[in-house]
């Protein structure tokens, strides 16, 4: 029965590299064409179930019970299943390209069957081009930001870094301003803490914030810290912490693999 | 090797429609059969991983420790991995037919691998045999509540209308008894906020609340809206959500589908 | 085509029984030897993603970010992604054989796709070998704690009991130390409530706390007891429970299996 198993082993390894079929592929169907002309579209970034959304005047009664402030005609949405720190560093890239401001970062429990977070990050602004200008930016910049997470099926790790943080890694993460940002993230928790103490050990930086399942998380399963000080020494704690945690999640399963080249 | 190939295609295309094989089908054993005979159980509902139980005498130490009104001697209960708003729904139409009260509703971050809640919802009474009658009649109503949730790999949609919304409708989303109620819900979250905003554009309706992973849900990937007021314009708000949920919904997977055909 | 139905049944069967294929076991590369070779490394259990962490000196203004006592100069970490219970029992194990403490116990909305709990659960000491040696005691008593922890894919119910409750079951779940302990569980909830009225009719036992998805768990599709007593009578009412959720998870799915020997 050699070519039951041959075939059996093509299905498991297609089924492990999740494709779908040509059926599945054919039922995107003339909705989604619809969908894409709709004036709210702005686009999705090819990584994370990630979609960007823009509306040109949100409703007054609306927009009171969603807290927003008055002063935002516009807003932009960045919505992710998988993925937090992607899509805040890449709104971060987004606003400081474009005459907008971060309304709001949300972290859902979600990552679909992983431990960690989604996002629902709310941009706004006077002009309606410029928020989506800058929702485009944001999904553009999407998958480099997912350059630095490794993920095998037992868990994954997650490092972001830049050399001057902007508004949106303020308003997520505490970020200060103009300064470096790092982050060092496993999951499960219990990794993400030894990163956390090899990336402060192996350069001279400031511990924002230390997260972890029951604070300054959604109850995901990570322990993280966010890191910031001088951008080469924030830069080699993270590159430390990214060096240790892959050979730690690689005692739990398969090699962590990153789907889009490294950035850091 | 089409041949080949198109086995493996059939075998993905059982493997999306999620069919089990006759081997997983036979372990439901003899044990099933004892536990559907037990007093306790009153049965399931064919969607949601929805199961409805019964205690005819609550225990009083863990009565108290559960919080119950000591009033209600029986309580039934409508538990779900997968669903909130249909069981809810399927309550209120209960609570409506049967001698019974709401007593709590507890929405767990659940839905498996999905972006939603689950449901526990108690039912209090003064006789088992009302208390069982609603359960029955929540269990029976539960398909038809899955009529407007549409779903594809991405995420779902998520609607619900009742012309007079009733004590299971209050208690979970605040619903003025008596007035039309309606649920407009998107996830990944950033599709509940396009919905929303198109729904109170489209009829002139009360928003009574704004939910979103941060406030309102239970860390779920959701935004959403609860509505009230005339019948006819809460029905119409939630007509245009759900035509600008699937068509966003649609760009980022397959065509979502619904599992029972819509009521709305 | 009698031989590719034949086909696709084994291939369902494979993956119902969750077997990786060759390819995927050969992807446990190189990193993993590194990886176990670290110093911070302890082991991993054969279960629920589990793995075993130690740090012999934490870093100072880490451990004050992570609220540590300043008495800890090592802290062991065991984590995972599926189970809290196991863990807990386990790890209340190995405070009992070594000279360390419980510094603390979370519990992330976790377990991949089921309903439950993951957990980080972080011992003390002044010793790096003694944290060691419980990190160890307590990976080799972790499969053992999952003996009662019966799932099907509808949901799972969850059994733990010891004649004499320590540190990690007092940290984590109130239970008196030096009495016999025991948990109830079931999820979805609602099995879980009749589960809890069942245990405590069976028996005369203290109940310590009752937990559901909005008070005592994160969010999770669970409900509880935790109950104390007269060891014979926690063991009675644990059994009772269980019996009782076997036949109640089995009306919603498969026969519920458990993945190790039952140890109660």
């Amino acid at each position: 029965m050699k070519d039951e198993s041959e075939i059996i082993d093509r299905v498991m390894a297609r089924i492990l590299a999740n494709k779908p079929t040509a059926e599945a592929e054919s039922e995107v169907n003339s909705l989604a064409t619809e969908g894409k002309a709709l004036t709210e579209f702005v686009g999705t970034a090819p990584i994370g179930d990630t979609i960007g959304l823009v509306i040109a005047n949100v409703d007054a009664d609306l927009a009171a019970k969603m807290g927003l402030d008055q002063k935002y005609r516009s807003i932009g949405v960045v919505s992710a299943r998988t993925g937090a720190s992607p899509q805040v560093m890449a709104v971060d890239e987004a606003v400081k390209a474009t005459n907008t401001e971060v309304v709001s970062v949300e972290m859902p429990r979600d990552t679909k069957t992983g431990a960690g977070h989604g996002s629902l990050i709310t941009i706004g602004g006077e002009d309606v081009s410029d928020v989506r200008r800058a929702v485009e930016v944001a999904l553009a910049a999407t998958p480099k930001m997912f350059g630095d997470i490794y993920a095998n099926d037992a868990g994954d790790i997650e490092m972001q870094y830049t050399a001057r943080a902007s508004y949106a890694c303020n308003k997520a993460f505490g970020a200060p301003i103009g300064r470096a940002y790092g982050l060092v993230c496993g999951a499960p928790a219990g990794i993400g803490v030894i990163m956390a103490d090899t990336a402060v050990k192996a350069a001279n930086v400031d511990i924002i914030s230390y997260a972890s399942p029951s604070k300054g998380t959604s109850l995901s399963n990570e322990a993280m810290i966010h890191i910031s000080g001088d951008s080469g020494a924030v830069r080699q704690a993270v590159i430390a912490a990214r060096e240790i945690g892959i050979k730690l999640l690689s005692t739990m399963g398969a090699e962590p693999k990153n789907q889009h080249p490294s950035y850091i």
